[in-house]
């Protein structure tokens, strides 16, 4: 079997701190896919709380869960993400030396170098058994993962798993300290996003660009030509 | 000789990392003093690009750098943090069992439970020795933290110096896979902040806030009565 398609990254939640990955991947050219069992993007940020507000987004004394979404959305939009939602990832098998097949609920395959678990639950649990089946199954122990009291087990420096390519960022990931707030998911996501580059491009110097002084990284973003 | 203020937190640097730090910790009814050498708080960004945008913050697509502080001091200013502006502190002296003296090179002297170094160099060079000068002192290494190529080394579950009591966020602190990100400063003070509070208040029982679901933290921020 063939994969239907291929990805640098398939990002498994499109919330908040997925889609804030795309952009912080999307700096070092890194082109992701991303899969949600939503319908849409958001995560429970859409879901749950879309018309709440949320107070401690850092420079957002207050905003609600949707327009925080539009913005994460517009902010990645230069970099054209794959979205492939009302999914759920039954399977994650490694490839050798290149990477991992990642299959959903429906059939959809994609062969991807790198994978990120991103935010909470959704996506990953199977359609017939959701969280809160005390029953509940869990997926990522299939795939290898080590996990603590239910979540991902992921380092502080990369935010990698115990399983090297796979990477676990947002509500799902779990570290000595881990508080589960969109801010936190926010710096895993750009870390992770590092250590992905760092596999992909070794770096000639290691020189850290910055949106604000890079022309480089504002070409990327369009807001110079 | 008795100090001529109490804090429970020194906050060295008002940068965007500093005044988050405010906000994370005010969270907790944790108040604070932000001692920099500035006039004026917001740091590199207001003192160096304060009319650049920056693209990078999640949730803006782009923001003036000064846009950015102005509406962190909005986030804050529940928590009416104090500020010594055009001061360095020169001196961080371990009181036995009670935290911290603080003194400033224009002889301010605060007592402190807790100290965090936020940000940048600037508020801990003495004036007559800016960074760049080859021969400058190292401040932090009389206080008795340790350093790694000139940054203040932080555990990644606290932040926390090799000096108990003495934390360390932003552009200040190093860690394995540090990025001189602001999102990563924000970070560092929310973890920071959770590991204050356990000092200060232990908790009775283990359960996160939320700014969007808690009612307790949504009075102390003003939104509701």
């Amino acid at each position: 079997m063939s994969a239907d398609e291929k990805a640098d990254v398939v990002i498994i939640g499109a919330g908040p701190v997925g889609l804030f990955a795309v952009f912080q991947l999307g700096l070092y050219d890194i082109h992701c896919h991303l899969i949600d069992s939503l319908d849409r993007p958001g995560g429970q940020c859409a879901e749950f709380y879309a018309d709440k507000p949320i107070y401690d987004v850092p420079g957002y004394p207050s905003i609600l869960a949707q327009e925080l979404i539009d913005r994460l959305l517009e902010q990645v939009s230069p970099f054209k993400p794959q979205f492939s939602f009302g999914q759920q990832v039954v399977d994650v098998e490694p490839i050798a030396d290149q990477g991992f097949r990642v299959s959903t609920h429906k059939g959809q395959v994609i062969d991807t170098k790198f994978v990120v678990i991103a935010g909470g639950w959704g996506p990953i649990w199977p359609q017939d058994q959701p969280p809160g089946d005390s029953a509940k199954p869990d997926p990522t122990s299939d795939w290898g993962v080590a996990l603590h009291d239910g979540s991902v087990v992921a380092d502080t420096e990369k935010f990698e798993t115990s399983l090297p390519g796979i990477f676990a960022i947002g509500d799902a990931c779990m570290y000595p300290g881990k508080v589960r707030l969109l801010l936190s998911g926010f710096h895993e996501a750009a870390l992770m996003a590092q250590a992905v580059r760092r596999l992909l491009q070794p770096p000639k110097r290691e020189t850290q660009l910055y949106t604000s002084s890079s022309s480089k990284l504002q070409k990327k973003l369009g807001v110079i030509e």
